[in-house]
């Protein structure tokens, strides 16, 4: 009998995990934190990342990778920070995968950097089950998309370490109870803080900004 | 030599086209058009729905497809309009699939029903690349996401027969260049139709409703 090459064909989630299990290694060796930002399409996560890495930039070394199905078009918003940003498009698919974070995470000089947040491809569903080798997810929520949401996509906000609900400067013009939101959130994780910004007008960006620089210390 | 059985795998994609032709030729059967509505979380798509309903319902008989990833909140809030509402709940997966449309429809007195409206689970991404056996795709864009999203998530807006801009009457409060979007949508799709709505405030229903009656009758 000749010998015969056994075919391994692996499921798109176990190779992610394997992946993301070499960035958690790399990110633990080089004493780096990662974040994941995950929301819907026009939710306001790269204002928010604009006006964070602004008031963080002093006490932190940050670094972004910028999640996108197709353009550049939030990686040149955010070059003018002064800090390293990375472009990564999936050209199609509707989240990142962690072989590429794994890719560009070793074209950054992390021995440099204290901190790296990605912004994943704007999507409230499919980037909350793929694991990039994270440290924690965050749930962005814009006030404009309703209170039900972490009950119609649960999974994120199980998931996330934080939620950041944005555009809270639009409150006045919209039909939105915020006590509502809120408690649908702790239905999802009791635990789980809650940040209420105004990137745009900002407001509200302080006890978030604290948050990341204990999160950052503690790993 | 002894017979074997050949194990056949069908791809994803491969197993919604065989249902969404089935679908096709079901609903060509029964003179029944279907529209499959997609946009963003909290885009507006349910109160869009609510009010087109309303608009609509004296000279079309309709029936409605609520596609969501867990609960049946936009079903409850659709079924006083007096017309057929059903639940489809994909538990965890981030796009309506051409079977479970086939099913729904299989249970809905087709024979007296002039349209059916699909509403997708709310992802600007992964439900533009899966065929339901719809006549048209619609995409929802809200305008607080930002006027740059039909060049971020591009596949919806080339593939959707009309857009519906929503939420205009927060125009005022928004920070967004109505043009700039328009030329952006253009970019991607130079012919489509474009309406401009505001469902809550019941503003520019009229061209869209116009719209859909003629859809519903040239098929």
């Amino acid at each position: 009998m000749s010998k015969q090459k056994i075919r391994v064909y692996r499921d798109i989630v176990e190779v992610n995990a394997q992946w993301s299990n070499l960035t958690r290694k790399l990110l633990k060796d080089q004493s780096v934190v990662m974040l994941n930002i995950i929301g819907s399409p026009g939710c306001g996560k790269t204002t928010l990342l604009e006006q964070t890495c602004k008031l963080i930039n002093q006490d932190l070394r940050l670094a972004i990778l910028e999640g996108d199905i197709e353009t550049t078009r939030d990686a040149e918003r955010l070059k003018d920070l002064g800090i390293p940003v990375s472009q990564l498009i999936t050209g199609g698919t509707c989240h990142l995968q962690a072989q590429l974070i794994n890719q560009a995470l070793n074209d950054l000089p992390l021995n440099s950097l204290d901190m790296v947040i990605v912004e994943n491809v704007g999507n409230l569903v499919c980037p909350a089950g793929f694991d990039i080798g994270e440290n924690a997810k965050l749930a962005v929520l814009s006030i404009t998309e309703g209170e039900d949401k972490p009950l119609k996509y649960p999974l994120l906000f199980r998931e996330a370490g934080a939620i950041i609900l944005t555009k809270t400067d639009l409150l006045p013009h919209l039909n939105f109870n915020l006590d509502e939101c809120i408690s649908y959130i702790k239905q999802i994780n009791s635990e789980i803080p809650i940040f209420q910004v105004s990137a745009f007008a900002q407001k509200g960006m302080q006890q978030w900004i604290e948050w990341i620089r204990e999160f950052a210390q503690k790993g």
